[in-house]
């Protein structure tokens, strides 16, 4: 499963266009973000992202949950984002 | 409906305590957020509850959407965060 990986400095219109590509693709994006401003883009691009999935008919829903990724061998605190149709 | 406002100081088991009591009561609550620290605190808040809504059996998703506020007279872009049972 390929993870849409945000930074704070992503442009949310790129972000969305590829939930919008993996959604339409594989029914379902996982989004992983680090830090306020990488959450605010992901939560952004998702709106945004709705609005271009609802003109296909795909009404997406997002599951947020905590999760550890390796950062040059230290554990960190990750937001991933689960988005499928609802 | 009561909106629930999150700002980036907001405690996120505070938020997360007042997302799940909602979501109990009413099936549905309503999270508002302007800027990244306050986004960041919302989500948070929302993984959280949905850790205590799971013990309830009841399995929460969030929809995002764009949304005007008037704050001092001035328009500004918020978050709304949608949460319902899935």
């Amino acid at each position: 499963m390929n993870i849409i990986k945000v930074s704070a400095g992503s442009r949310t219109s790129a972000v969305a266009g590829a939930i919008a590509g993996v959604v339409r693709e594989h029914r379902r994006a996982d989004v992983q973000a680090i830090g306020a401003g990488a959450v605010n883009q992901s939560i952004k691009a998702i709106a945004i992202a709705r609005n271009y999935l609802q003109e296909d008919g795909i009404d997406i829903i997002c599951v947020p949950e905590f999760t550890s990724v390796d950062i040059d061998g230290k554990e960190r605190t990750a937001l991933r984002l689960v988005i499928e149709p609802r």
